[in-house]
């Protein structure tokens, strides 16, 4: 049984990560680490735990923890993992980071855009970025990684195969991105309040959210160049979910554009046996309620003769593939269990 | 293998049923019953199943089904099942009825508040009310389940233990409950629009609603007498869940008020070992939110001494206690089952 | 022109004021009151009011206040008024305060159940309880006026004409009321978070909510003696809206039930003539959306033969006829202006 | 006093007109007709005009209506407002269409984007598209003016400027745009239910939407070119509000991107005096909430030097600007009225 501990449990990531490990075979979290409720009950802050996590939270103790437990997930904010992780800590105890602490390869990229020094730079190197589908052989061996943001999981899947087999031109990426308030976190601020959300849309980080280069690096790699995107953000009256549309131009092979068979068969190639990246029938896109609690990706795609363009469209439940699910399927991949283990969840709709 | 057969599979609670036996070991769904969407998908119309549900539905042929597998659930309006069900089919077949053909004992009420008439009321007094920790006895041998309401059940389990042990008076019952939408069914219908339901609380049924025959007989059996009692259902913006809140005066004993210690008392000895009943601690009140998707039924009560009366507050999803997941309850407890086998669905949240 | 001065103009019942006010021909708003926002513009918090607003926000300074304005209103936490007022304030300019601070006439009841001290108990004999419809005579000459809480405007307003008439039993109301998230305030509490608010119900105060004292006196009053009753607020998930649906036993006379139309009398007694009191048709019950952003309470009622006892039910918008548009009412009442002005405000749905 | 007819009056376009117009000195309604509700209480379908509006419903009968009415406003289905106009009924009344009969010049174009015959063609020339700030001169004279569609409204007019002044490129226009339910209208569909919305984000009408060929039109004339653009709806579920966020490369003049300042002042020359166009601060982008029931347009915008594009946001009340507010404010014009007569609404939040 692998003991996992969480730091940052009460927040959001950190109790679907609980969740989510209630209903795996193999893992059991023994430390609900927490800044705010130590000594509390952890089911006393989430009552749909109630007489099934009998805990109390523990304190957010890196060095204690790692002696007790195989396996630690950080779900706080940015720059406490780098503040706390050393060379001791992860020869005992594997790292699983869901902050952005360790996801740019470019030391100065994190500082410019999260504007905190980075405390931990010797450890970029070594850190894998988590996103199990592309870099599933990589995170086999890893003591550390970094798990994807959510935004940029939904984002990076929807395009990859695409630019991957040369299909689009990536100087013409634009990602156009939804998120339900779950992704704004569990912090006490006006701005996520009930009826400051509620009945309304709005754009944010517009040309500066940090999830930009997160996702220029990563399809960076794919298209073998370096990568300058727009990406848009919008808060949406919603709990969980993530929609992502894409636009992009075609590339013409032949003074021909690559048709919807085309498109198709490159998704296929990349994602043909994936279990959680469901490439949806022609003529139909995805939707946030379809995936709602589960880790699938659901993607569907138009070809638009008319101006050339493809629209990619992506869907993802944030917290899960888009952080705790995607979390634990890293957990498994490094210990050697079936990636999918304690993740087979079905989605509820309505 | 319990081969299960559902009429109604593309309405709400047939759907549930369909989700909710997908994580059950020892029984699978062979046919998708349906009215309109004959030939079609199943997961065409409900998207969440894309790649795990691949069948198509078929249609609502109940002496075909009865041939077909070993208990068929008829989730469909008001008097279908009456119309379907014979005794050819029982002798073949265990039917569980998620409407409310066989709920109430006196066909006369039935014909009073439902307004048709009853097709075959020669097995009413056959039909065994699934109200599962209540009658678990009874349903262990019955062909035929009437499975409650989604009001009736969070109404009637909220108040139970303090009828039974006359710690209230039945005559001042007032059940005051609020409803999620899918409460209302699938149809295609004006009032439960988006824009109709959003931002906006009612009572309907007021003095009316077809459960309150039903909350009638059932907590009148647990009063030795017959009972009349208020309720009044609201309809609130969200997809999910019921609270009812309950409002009785407390019987004195030697001149003195029941304690919270008494009330509590009374409340464990009739649930202390239910699995799906969670009394809550004291101060505590539910909010579906903690049940959503779950089996659970979750209790909080509040004795008031300036009023001597007390409030008896429960919660639970309408869709999963309040219909899908008791009705498989039911089936667990008809086959000779684990009652709890594919019911452990911890809740999510948020 | 009536010189207005709001304090606590950042809060969601001054700025509904300030919203109402734009709208009102005689009066205009000269003084912007802010703990938190001090120099930054008001529609840099509120943004529709963008182009329309241009002042700043002001401090909260009641003295220099009282000398640039006719009539202030305090939208603040309860015992800030009372810290603040004094004779010389009030031989200045006309108070009208939304907080609770003098609302009960019985100050040992407001240190009870606000458990603050009361500041200026000296001022609680001259305030006069600011309902409109019942208090209209009183409030004309005062200099100090008590708006009453959002819950209590409706539920008073509801039951009022039923109590006055002997037609109900005041030692069996039972009022069940649901709110929406604006009647919390905004404040930045994690309860308050969209997440944890939305697809959720939950009662709160349960046997202990302040409005009840409150509720209490003023039906006392009606009542002619002592009253304790039962009152459950809800939180819902929509913005705005208070839903009362309360219960009473009918008092028979000459062993006879009052009939519907005898309950239909009663209410146009007292309303018949209000503006902003609404009576449904029979059959008929309030919706919160059809009053929302207006002033007006809309009133249905069912008698219910079977038990004995009528089940009332009111609607208002909590902002509005729950806290500033009753507060402008008040203004108008004070001033000597048509009651109604700035407030004929049609209900926009959906 | 003009004398109004609204055809289509329940549904929530054809409402909105007679809620606005109740707030209209110089118009009254005197014909609500209706398809579906013919001598039933216009407020007993929308309860908020209870006792406000107290005429009943007559039918959709042009002829008659164009003897009693001064302007007819038609509020239904494609294809109906071209079967019921002809010379004789323009002779006598002025037509404002909301549906898109008369929107597109080219009768192949409508006839290929709505795939229904036009019944009418040859008032296709004379009709005047009714997008008041850019057609008000033409909007004047005109005897049918074809209002403008929602999403289009928002995208061409967020866009507008910067296509007229050539700072962007037309053929990099690519609109994702975000809208609230209400704009799916009030017909009975499963696809409409609240729990079918809730909860959920979907993309629909992926690059064959109808309002993209009236963005491209309208656009194109200020392109002085023909424009082909990718145009991607989504619904969110809220009731009103729609976002739109339009993308398109910057053109450089003498080497240099166009500077915030350059972007401001051509916005600024176009909108500087416009009433209802309210262009936001530097870093302030658009949110639905704080324009909601309001005939404001608000449009923000970003500068991205990073990849030489710019993001244009603009958002408005789909029922008002995108439908009835923008169809009185033509009334207005082609009356000879001020143009924001009975238009001054205060958006009001939350």
């Amino acid at each position: 049984m692998i003991k996992v501990g969480i730091i940052g449990a009460t927040g959001y990531a950190g109790a679907e990560i609980a969740g989510i490990l209630l209903g795996h075979p193999e893992a059991e979290v023994v430390w609900y680490g927490s800044k705010s409720y130590v000594g509390e009950e952890f089911s006393g802050i989430y009552g749909n735990f109630f007489r099934i996590i009998d805990d109390k939270c523990l304190d957010d103790n890196m060095e204690e923890l790692a002696d007790e437990v195989d396996v630690v997930f950080t779900a706080t904010p940015q720059g406490l993992c780098a503040s706390l992780i050393n060379e001791d800590i992860l020869s005992k105890v594997k790292v699983i980071d869901l902050s952005a602490d360790f996801r740019l390869k470019d030391v100065t990229e994190y500082e410019k855009w999260y504007k905190i020094e980075h405390k931990a730079p010797s450890f970029i190197e070594e850190a894998v970025y988590g996103l199990c589908e592309i870099n599933r052989d990589k995170i086999r061996n890893a003591r550390l990684v970094a798990n994807p943001g959510c935004y940029t999981t939904c984002s990076i899947l929807t395009a990859y195969p695409l630019i991957k087999e040369g299909l689009i031109d990536p100087d013409t990426l634009i990602v156009d991105a939804l998120s339900g308030v779950t992704g704004a976190g569990r912090g006490a601020k006006v701005a996520n309040l009930y009826c400051e959300v509620n009945e309304s849309v709005k754009p944010y980080g517009v040309a500066n959210h940090r999830h930009t280069p997160e996702i220029e690096e990563q399809l960076g790699y794919a298209a073998g160049k370096k990568m300058v995107i727009n990406f848009t953000p919008h808060l949406v009256p919603m709990n969980r979910g993530i929609l992502a549309t894409e636009y992009a131009t075609l590339v013409k092979k032949d003074g021909k554009l690559p048709t919807e068979e085309d498109i198709r068969a490159a998704y296929e190639k990349y994602y043909g046996k994936e279990l959680f990246i469901r490439l949806l029938k022609s003529g139909v896109y995805p939707e946030t309620r379809f995936v709602r609690s589960s880790n699938f990706v659901d993607i569907g795609f138009k070809v638009d003769e008319r101006t050339g363009r493809i629209i990619m469209m992506g869907a993802i439940d944030n917290l899960v593939k888009g952080a705790a699910g995607q979390a634990v399927q890293n957990m498994n991949i490094m210990f050697g269990l079936d990636e999918s283990m304690g993740l087979r969840i079905v989605p509820r709709c309505p």
